[in-house]
């Protein structure tokens, strides 16, 4: 970063939270009206964002996404949906690699395991959560309460409206909003375009711009087996956003850390990154290794490899923004700052303590989060059998608890998401799961040590292959109806079952819960107390129109359409379609610089001077994957696929200066279906935003 | 490893170094006569054992080969010539990707610093080595006081002989033998087949069997810019070996752990092992991504990306049988046996505690072996215009201090060696070093932490990647002639220096100094006077029929052609030429399992029966790469370059069960030089002995 821009970064971080240029990832409860006002003279009606909100879909295991016709049809990108569409291939089909399209509505594929969530309110909950917290209370005590608290609202909220309800925790402990989600998990694809036009210029390309990728992917939810009605939903436009154009990004940014103090950002940089590296370099260089063994193996591994290589590159960036200095600087001064307010304010001498006790956090943290990560986060165990394993112990042993004091993902409230992803049929492949658990098991070895007495009794003698070999081919847990019928037998089936996973399960079981115990009194709620406290501060000091730390939840993010400039020169906003063609040649058109043999025959029938790919200021990260991009006029204009190489230390703070979010167009993907897909149906549908002359049967999607 | 084999794990072990079956790497000094006879009624003559010593050479970057004819010409492996081949290199010509032959002398092409050794003479200097340390020294007087007594040795020998002099400290500690080298390093390419050929089957094939490579280069030696002239070299045998024949190798294994304690094991499984797969695994993800951004990047980095795998496949396979337990449960029962046996003897009391004083320092390595590796061993400044740098810093110092009290490297029988690498014209890419530079200054900061001083000295403010752009940027060292400027000006030139790498060369010098000095004097030396006496206990009981740990020093194993059993059924100990072509047809001719266009083209003239590559039970290990493989008459018939996946145990023990020694077969070289490559000249040369019509004049080398 060049020092001309350390003032603007100091600025941002002293006021931590509160909006600079086009920053900040808003709740809808409070969204940021009047600096849109102030800097783009737009104000949003109420109808304008409760639209924005309806139309905007959370994909579960870990994306964005948005209903884009009032029959239920909704776009994300491919690599969101690479799980959905991985767990549907086969050595024979494999629609991850050669992309899908559904012609008539009966081609339209079920997924395995996908749900989706869209918000229908929000409500603040923090008084009723934090009344259940008395001073007088042990650390346990205040965790069993606030827990108690959540059950109690989550389980209400339930049973009165039938929908998904959460509780969030949001400025690291300061608020608890409680979410309320109708939930659709029947989702079947429509569309996917070929792997190597959705990620075309791979893994080198990956955060990088200009980029020519058409990331994306159409689903259609069901509901009662007819497609959904749904009446928020964004009008596809054709032309799409112009540069300097003001956009809105609603979507579902996963995890930021722009509250953490500097003592916590130090405890990033010194331990949890590099850890966290090591894990993904090791597990990136196990499955390449299994990938290279034949074809099959490769195909069975990739979404798996390209998540791992993602995350490495984000992980990576992250290291080198925090080993830089600048930001952790930054920090200190606004943690100076914000406590030398305190300090100088006698009504907020009660929150002074806070930084230090964030710092006395860390500090124990480094003692038990590897522990932690091992047994509780199942790092030694790393194969979804041993998840699963984990899901049916536990879940037998936590239903016979009052649903206030289960573990919150076993709580009645959220019992269908989780026994969708337990009952799944998705492909478990018995050698890709050896290949994992081999090399997790081996980490456990060197980490707890050989002569480990949990390692013993994990390994029973043989080295971490062998032990792998005999839990994978050994267990009956990849076929669904066993986990079902372990699940009907509860403890009693738990405890008299002889699969080798369900027994490992168990005899991880105590301890895995204990460092979760010691973690969370130990870490989490002493954090989440002082976070709580440091939130306290700065509504005092900078008033609330603050935003809160991403959480996976829904945020709206605004911005414009905007290039930049890098060392070699400025880089326009956006790519053409016809870019595609150059960038392949430019690259001696080998993988993964190689069009599909689809593009190659529709050059001469493609508009190659239609916008393709383009970059925005609005402040997104990992989880807005998917999202929509939409004009002031609430029209989908684009799609969030990526953010550029400097957008990765969006954790920890914004600037517009070279950080870019990255979409593709809206008039790309149209001509892309059109000229590339053939797609005529589905071009229809989206441009007249309902299927053919108004008609929801689904019998005349395809029009042949 | 199956149950069945644990007994003949056991009693290796238990006996340490006493040959089993075909186990050794035996020292030409004393060689198992004994054995040979008894087991193949074999006993070699002494010109026999003469020749084999003199018509091996050492690749001093780290293999071996041999003389295969009259006029200097040697075999080594592909692999082994890719750092000669590589320097050769340049994105018009890629010798290393698309081979080479000189069809005349003329285009010979002399490599930048290749060093090959002859071993000449082995003499005993235990005596007088041992004699220099006196009992009542403090440790470092006796590092200082053995030092001066092998550089005196080292010294007096290069002087009287003219011949490279090294003292070669052997099990671990309990011998010292002063081997003299005849240098040869004007060396000239004469023959390289594509890397398609030599490394068919790549990375997924790397220690497998069977395979089918040509992993085979020629050199020719010249001294006074004409062919040497040598007496002892390999007869080339057309034939080969039949399955069965007894074989030797005769090579330079590089290091191994066989007479480790048990607690040393479990210190390499513990702490050294995985520190080591750590630091791989980062170096192959950042030379992937280098090498990812480009043809010319990749082909930049191949060489040194291909080191790094095949290092962490040898260090996985060594984890997992370290953690499989086996090894070190015999070794712990060996260790009681002879630890029983000294506590018997009155004799031997004074090394009763050897094991312990082993074990202490283990545990006192934990602790400084990082900081070594980082900083003496240069870890944190991964790039050889840091080496450079270093190497010109402590020469200038060390240079004003008698010849004696140098650091090793540093003393002047040792200096032409240095020079040829320091002044190497070898090309240095300035964005690979950033990449390796980056990545190693991050390590750094991730280790020492982001506040330490010395951190700080290093980075001056910046992020690792500016600061080692600013580094490579600034340094003028990647020219050899400002290298030779700056070492003709000793230490005044160095202390006035402003180049940045000889700046941070000597900010690092003295805590690199400090953390060599306390590692050599509170780990290296107590270890040796403990190994020392281990030696002695070994000699007493088992008597001196042992052959010590690898030292990169040439020792002779011996073996039979002999194929093994995998759970898939009997692996055949051949495979054919024409196997390569189904081989290649199995995988879908995808890289790395296409075969280059010149075999293509050939196949129809090729004898496709004729053997290719080769399994024997000899006991080799890394560094034995390129070693000939000859017959009891002392013909050559074949090349190691490989050994299967059960042969990466042999760090600590050896096994002919499964463990195999893979090498590429007389014949096949034979016919692919004459059918694929149509080197008709070299394989007259070959086949003859010597230049065509027994004329060394190389003007008639290439027949036209």
């Amino acid at each position: 970063m060049p020092k001309a821009s350390r003032f603007s970064v100091v600025l941002t971080l002293a006021l931590t939270l509160c909006a600079h240029a086009d920053e900040g990832m808003w709740v809808y409860n409070n969204l940021p009206l009047k600096q849109l006002q102030a800097k783009y003279g737009f104000t949003p009606s109420p109808q304008w964002i409760e639209r924005l909100m309806k139309a905007s879909v959370r994909f579960n295991n870990g994306g964005s996404g948005s209903f884009i016709s009032a029959n239920g049809l909704v776009l994300t990108n491919h690599h969101v949906a690479a799980d959905a569409l991985e767990k549907l291939s086969t050595p024979e089909h494999n629609l991850y690699e050669e992309g899908f399209l559904a012609r008539t509505p009966a081609d339209e594929k079920p997924t395995k395991d996908l749900e989706l969530n869209q918000l229908i309110s929000i409500e603040d909950v923090t008084s009723r959560v934090n009344a259940a917290v008395k001073p007088e209370m042990s650390v346990a005590e205040a965790i069993a309460a606030r827990r108690a608290a959540i059950a109690a609202i989550e389980k209400e909220g339930t049973e009165a409206t039938g929908l998904r309800c959460d509780v969030v925790t949001l400025y690291q402990g300061g608020q608890y909003h409680l979410y309320r989600y109708k939930k659709y998990t029947d989702v079947r694809l429509v569309f996917a375009p070929e792997f190597a036009a959705a990620f075309f210029g791979g893994d080198p390309d990956n955060f990088e711009f200009p980029r020519y990728d058409l990331d994306m992917c159409i689903f259609r939810v069901y509901e009662n087996g007819k497609p959904v009605q749904v009446d928020n939903f964004f009008k596809w436009s054709a032309a799409g956003p112009a540069e300097g154009e003001l956009i809105f990004v609603s979507g579902h940014p996963g995890r930021t850390s722009r509250m953490f103090t500097a003592e916590a950002l130090k405890h990033l940089r010194d331990f949890q990154v590099p850890y966290t590296l090591g894990l993904l370099r090791r597990r990136e260089i196990m499955l390449q290794q299994y990938s290279m063994k034949s074809e099959e193996n490769a195909r069975r591994a990739k979404e798996e490899l390209f998540g791992v290589q993602n995350s490495r590159k984000v992980y990576l960036g992250q290291m080198s923004s925090l080993q830089e200095g600048k930001i952790i600087t930054a920090k200190q001064r606004a943690d100076y700052q914000l406590r030398a307010k305190v300090a100088a304010d006698p009504k907020l001498q009660e929150l002074a303590g806070a930084w230090d006790r964030v710092a006395q956090a860390q500090a124990r943290a480094k003692e038990l989060a590897v522990r932690r990560a091992l047994l509780e986060a199942g790092q030694a165990f790393n194969t979804p059998l041993f998840t699963i394993a984990r899901h049916l112990v536990r879940m037998a042993y936590e239903d016979r608890k009052p649903d206030s004091e289960r573990l919150a993902e076993y709580r009645a409230a959220r019992r269908a998401s989780l026994l969708l992803q337990l009952y799944s049929d998705a492909p478990i492949y018995g050698d890709l799961e050896k290949a994992k658990l081999t090399d997790s098991l081996s980490f456990l070895v060197e980490v707890f040590g050989a002569g480990d007495g949990l390692v013993n009794a994990v390994l029973r003698g043989k080295g971490p292959d062998a032990r792998a070999a005999a839990l994978v081919d050994g267990t009956d847990l990849a076929d669904p109806r066993v986990r079902q019928l372990i699940a009907a037998g509860g403890v009693a089936e738990i405890e008299s079952s002889e699969d080798p996973m369900i027994r490992l399960a168990r005899l991880v079981d105590d301890p895995a819960r204990a460092i979760r115990k010691q973690f969370e009194e130990g870490i989490e709620e002493p954090e989440r107390q002082a976070y709580g406290q440091i939130s306290k501060a700065l509504f005092a000091v900078y008033g609330t129109s603050v935003y809160p730390d991403a959480t996976f939840t829904l945020r709206l993010a605004y911005g414009q359409v905007k290039g930049y400039s890098e060392g070699s020169g400025p880089i326009a906003p956006m790519t053409t379609l016809g870019g595609a063609f150059e960038h392949e040649k430019a690259h001696g058109g080998k993988d993964p610089w190689k069009l599909p043999e689809s593009w190659r025959r529709a050059k001469d029938k493609l508009k190659l001077e239609t916008p393709y790919n383009f970059v925005s200021t609005a402040d997104i990260i990992g989880g807005n994957s998917g999202s929509p991009v939409v004009n002031a006029k609430g029209e989908l204009v684009g799609l969030i696929f990526d953010g550029n190489i400097h957008s990765l230390t969006a954790n920890f703070h914004y600037t517009d200066e070279k950080s870019r979010a990255v979409s593709v167009h809206s008039a790309g993907m149209l001509e892309a279906l059109r000229a590339v897909y053939g797609a005529d149906a589905l071009v229809r549908e989206l441009t007249e935003g309902a299927l053919a002359g108004g008609d929801a049967c689904p019998g005349k999607l395809a029009g042949k």
